[in-house]
């Protein structure tokens, strides 16, 4: 993906072919099922490859494992029909996915969503609209978290609506400061009915299956932005022993010697964090959901700061977008933000 | 500035007539002598001029505060029929200026530089390349550090050369991070001819009096980071009183409140740097250039910080276009990348 | 002070007579009115001294700056005979003041106080406790604050009280990190008669006037703070130059080079914080209270960082307490939690 | 050891009878094996060992690592005569160890050493001195790093000198910071003959038989910041739960329980460093030795910063003697210094 992520950044590409030769790979739903088609890794696994494929394109493998994210909740929560159903093509990444989540006017609060499904015989009529959803007019497959009972997180219930359904439209498409090969646009439910048999797991469930799915979600997006301080500090290595500065390489610059160091240490330091959030996620330690948002927390920070350093180190050159520093930079940026107040709040 | 600043950003537009209004008001050429058109103001009003004015545009300010930089340096190193040629267009931004010293080789090393002059008559013949070049292809005049005499600081010297002459082009229009209503090109000089009489002060001279000029372009730029920081707290400020959380707005939550003071603290204490630094450098006191070095990787480092932290606290939405506050943060970025290692050699 | 400063610490050695001489030269009532003997001088110049007396030893300088935000108070509150009679042999240091305001149970929650003042008669009687006190034990003058009226900050009221009240014991003398020349006891109050011509303001005002107080006590000790980082640049700066590592001195270290300079650059930025506060202070500005809160915080947050990076630069000698490096680090810790939790409220 | 670490640590004593209680259950010699006494347990058995029992007392078990360090040295390199005359009384701790590397004129240019050791029929003449030797004084066993050839670290080996031998002394016991509870003296060799069959490993091992010690010693070192960083988050959790402010326990204030979150994040990250570290440096991969210096400079640096929160969380408490925290800082505050600078070269 390296050579062309950033024409998709500039382009604002959605680079479908690309991702359809990942899943090829298995990375569409790298740790789902076999029998549906999935790769059946384990969630260690799934921080290696998202980490390896980060370092081609961020932002790509970034909506990549929130597709896998969502591939996984169908898969673990789904009934066999449902399993069956939904899941091939999005493991083959024939069909596309999105997690639909966050509301614009609670945000983070998510037990206090607003998007109400009331029951009308075989259907749901869906109500509400959905911000930042990653994927948002592209993909073909919504995993929606919608109110069909009382206040709180117990009256929430996880829906799957297909692209063409009536009544699901989608907002502009966003511009952002990265992130750019993933289109972002809201999600707009207005009298859409979608039918009770694509329910995920039961009436009143929504909110376990949407937190479970982020537990493995932070593992996945901290193992992005690993990727991105990886390929950062290569980069500014690279630089730092090919540019001069008073007729010797920069790289003999004994304060940037400790700078890249200090990089590395940070880096080895959160790749010890999501590798062990991901084992214990693997094994459902009690502690799991408390370490995933630790070690979530701790990585995007580092990371970031990471390829902002990288950056810095190119001097100039760093800040045009002929060198990919500055992507890496922009698009770990965004990890540091998602699912925060989630994080918060269970962590 | 403000209600066009994201335009200007997304269409790339150099905002040629919005900055001949501000020239109207004095903002051409603050520090300037009056007699050429100048506002004959102090370094301390240049900064809290340039600290407002890029409250509007951060890109747009810091290029008129690069443009400032050069005309002083001809009314202070040129003589009157000099002076009085160059300085009222650009006073009036009727014209406009670029500075020119980094190159793609040696880059921040400024006493090494390439590019040549050799004296042919009542000419000097120039060949080289200027990098970075704010301004470049749009500007319509451009001082040139360049070499007429041996290694060293001192076979430096100064020319202007007005667009149009032959020999003088430009490279690509860069893509970059931010800083986008002003046109960044590499400047390449082929054989370009420039009067000997457009030589500011003497053979020799030149590294001087980019130096000098530096001093001030720290405090400027500088200046134009602690206005995108004060514009981006008011924006967190705003949007933690307006969105909602459990019910409450986010303004309430304690620990969003003292980060909010922690970054108005370091604010204040950059304003106070720059401010005094700016005192230092009018009084032109023998710790000036040390003092405005400091001042100045001090106020761009906190002043990034703080667009950071402040779009952090916007969530997803400090992520959008649609929001100013990334525009402060990828605009105040740069800031602390230029005369990065000018200032490590000379601080 | 500075070459006793060691072993002050070590001995616990309370300073009584150097502490006379510093105020032969003005030093013990720098901002009280000379009618009472006092210097009469600025706030500002208030910070100027109490910095340079810290480099000598910043745990009396402390002291001696509590001592003279007691005097202030009285001269500032106090009726004319209260300040005639209590003013001038503490502004000569005969008499020595502590300043009571944290109890042990509340602490930082100034106005839920409980130390209590019965009126009976021209007498208060007072019971309660004092924690943490400056001089307690030693000190002649106590300026305490008690509940005369009802809950909250308005039921409080400032009296003085001298050494010898029957009713008025000290705790044990505490064991401290740093602060060693200054001892540090509880004050105990048990039916302690204090007479009512020894209450400072009208009942009721304490509160204010402890605020009022605190406002210049938190200007002195990052005052203090500021010596205390500035000696030890001074000696980390020495320390590099002498000591060698593979044949030549640390100070050629370039890594070392920049660390020094971004502790230089943080102590201007602390310094100009508190000048520029103490400025607004004497002006009576209205956001000097604010201003106060925000300098002290930042300066000896980053005062004590430079102390504690120029210990590090001194490698295992920084460790020994024969080096002074690390007795400006200690004695520099308690400013950061000084007053921490009044900040908090009132900033 | 908790209940005595604060005497031990003010009345600055060497608790010998509690480390051999610490031996009798296997902790005088934790990797060393078993025919002469020793544990045979791994290195990451040892820095869980070291870190349980740094909560403790964090400077006696620091001491009690330098000695597994130096008794390690013997068992790994010397001859089998060697290992059984000295490892015995070692591994109960009958007998105490310790390591001299440093000199005071290089410190931390190890390769660069001036003792002397020349050879005179079957014993070495030394000359010289070593400066902060922990247990120097009390220590019987002293491993020394001496120079018997030329310059360079092919110049040096490794000794073993008894207390006792003539010409072995020692310089003034330090006052120190922290660490109080093991004796630091300089070691003073005035022609003092060591047999030749106290000599560890061939002529010109030296220098690789002390770096090799180091790579454990670091682990050994930053496991102890882990149980002072651990112990301290505890005391500052317990201190939050308890103190009331406002009416309510410090605990439920919000900015308090993020900085709790984050201390244990920033120990998780550590520990899983070290624990890391340990491992490779058991099985001798090929970056261990960076990896090791790595760990210890990432741990250490965020132990102390960990402690030096908690004493902060504390308020004044944090400052007193009476509570422990104050301690856990002093005592892991040189535990950054420690290898500092061989951990630059070597790393």
């Amino acid at each position: 993906m390296a050579p062309q992520m950033a024409e998709w950044d500039q382009k604002e590409v959605f680079p479908v072919e690309t991702m359809r030769k990942a899943a090829q790979l298995g990375f569409g739903a790298v740790y789902v099922r076999s029998d549906v088609g999935g790769s059946e890794l384990s969630r260690l696994d799934a921080s290696i490859i998202f980490e390896a494929l980060a370092t081609g394109c961020t932002s790509t493998t970034a909506y990549i494992s929130i597709h896998n994210m969502c591939v996984w909740m169908i898969d673990s929560f789904g009934n066999e029909e449902q399993r069956h159903r939904f899941c091939p093509p999005l493991c083959s990444m024939e069909k596309f996915a999105s997690y639909c989540l966050t509301e614009p006017g609670s945000g983070s609060d998510a037990a206090s969503l607003m998007t109400s499904a009331k029951r009308q015989g075989d259907y749901y009529i869906l109500n509400g609209s959905k911000a930042f959803i990653s994927g948002g007019g592209e993909s073909d497959i919504y995993v929606v978290m919608c109110r069909t009972g009382g206040p709180g997180p117990k009256g929430i219930s996880c829906l799957v609506i297909e692209k063409g359904t009536p009544g699901l439209s989608f907002g502009k498409k966003e511009k952002k400061v990265g992130w750019n090969s993933q289109p972002t646009r809201a999600v707009i439910l207005e009298d859409c009915a979608v039918p009770v048999a694509n329910r995920i797991g039961n009436e009143g469930q929504g909110f376990l299956i949407a937190m479970k799915g982020l537990n493995g979600g932070r593992i996945n997006v901290a193992s992005c932005s690993l990727g991105a301080a990886h390929a950062s500090i290569m980069l500014a290595r690279d630089h730092l022993s090919v540019r001069k500065q008073f007729g010797e390489p920069l790289a003999n610059n004994q304060y940037l010697q400790f700078k890249l160091a200090d990089m590395a240490t940070r880096l080895v330091a959160s790749r010890l964090m999501i590798r062990s959030a991901a084992v214990a996620l693997q094994e459902e330690r009690e502690d799991a959901v408390a370490f995933c948002s630790m070690a979530k927390l701790f990585t995007t920070d580092e990371c970031f700061a990471i390829c902002n350093q990288a950056l810095q180190m190119h001097g100039g050159y760093g800040y045009l977008k002929d060198y990919a520093v500055q992507q890496y930079m922009r698009d770990s940026r965004v990890h540091q933000i998602l699912e925060d107040e989630e994080t918060e709040k269970t962590g």
